[in-house]
């Protein structure tokens, strides 16, 4: 059975978007995963089939409703276990071992948020993961929930050409990745690093390990933090 | 001037994707913004315009060549002092001060990579910015583009419909937002928190920071606690 993933938001034209092209496009028409959309204004009240409404307490912007939403989510929710997810920079920060956890599983189901957000009530009565991809404000969930879709369809069974190309990358082992270089090896003056050209396997395979985690160290000293901490963790089995 | 975007890609019709929809495709229509893409496989070698290369030292995937880049960016980046980003795992973690910085510029020029990545030296020659949008793998740099491109577009002038409601969000103030709540006050055995509905503008504003704080301290310790060193710095002066 292919990976589901569907959709709850106000703008169901937003998808697939990128993900139409490359090789998510092409895993798409392949049926490698599928996609539905579920249009929230169905679900509005009144004449304009309103949405939102002002808050409580005061306060610029609009907050989807609680009852509206509940109506959308009874209607669309499939009858499995799959994650139901929504986007909100207060959410728990994404990594790849919830992608991993994501792909594993049947699919995802996924509330887009728009305007302020959506009534908290909601988390009381569904159990919802709040995701945030990153210390940023959007537009909207729609972009997160395509982010989302596009790290986790790479790594569906037969998307990417090489199955091996998800393996050493950066994260996989808690460290960023060593730098790449390839042809011309020498250009304007800057060569490559000649212990790449040294055919010495061993020895290319110990640079590689010392780069990544120089740059892990240098540039993200909370990642090295906790690679260190979980080498101890290991070394001490 | 309005703020000019311009990538670099092997996919251009990727954009402007779902920023077609919605208010920053209003804007668009408008030229509040506007958008150019240049494709990098018009810059590529031989009858297949290759752009990539194997990676020297061995492994998986392939690499873009660097003359082939430098190329592309000697016909194409423009004279003015717009930041040059590039999207990649290895990047400083993406943050809303650094959005604040690229809307208050006018515009941006994005490299989008795919594959294993970029050739090294590319960063010898030009000062470019390497950016990561979060601590998770996509398919190519195209999904964090639009991503910048999306938190950037909304903070434009005369982008929102309200120009407050930018104000008082996650992370304006180093702090997670409070819960918002609107109509109905009762559903389904769940109330509105009664003090937003006192019309006590004091207390509901003490009790919005208290959530947000709380809120901040539970989910995001690391906010929390840059929060509270820059309080006390403040309190310093």
């Amino acid at each position: 059975m292919c990976w589901q993933i569907e959709l709850l938001t106000l703008f169901p034209e937003m998808f697939p978007g990128f993900l139409e092209f490359s090789l998510a496009g092409k895993a798409l028409k392949e049926e490698k995963w599928t996609l539905k959309t579920h249009d929230l204004r169905q679900f509005g009240h009144g004449k304009h089939k309103a949405v939102d409404d002002t808050p409580f307490g005061g306060g610029a912007g609009m907050v989807i409703r609680v009852d509206i939403l509940d109506a959308a989510l009874q209607a669309t929710l499939p009858q499995d276990d799959r994650p139901v997810v929504y986007f909100s920079p207060r959410g728990r920060v994404l990594q790849q071992k919830d992608i991993l956890r994501f792909v594993s599983g049947s699919g995802l189901y996924c509330i887009c948020g728009r305007y302020e957000g959506i009534d908290d009530r909601i988390f009381q009565k569904y159990s919802i993961e709040e995701i945030s991809i990153g210390d940023y404000i959007l537009s909207g969930g729609e972009p997160a929930a395509l982010v989302l879709m596009d790290a986790c369809i790479r790594l569906l069974p037969g998307v990417m050409g090489s199955d091996t190309s998800g393996e050493e990358e950066s994260f996989s082992e808690g460290l960023l990745e060593y730098p790449h270089y390839t042809k011309p090896a020498k250009w304007q003056g800057y060569d490559v690093p000649e212990i790449l050209l040294s055919g010495h396997h061993g020895a290319i395979a110990a640079w590689r390990q010392e780069q990544a985690e120089m740059v892990t160290r240098m540039r993200r000293p909370d990642l090295w933090d906790s690679y260190q901490r979980n080498s101890n963790l290991k070394n001490n089995d």
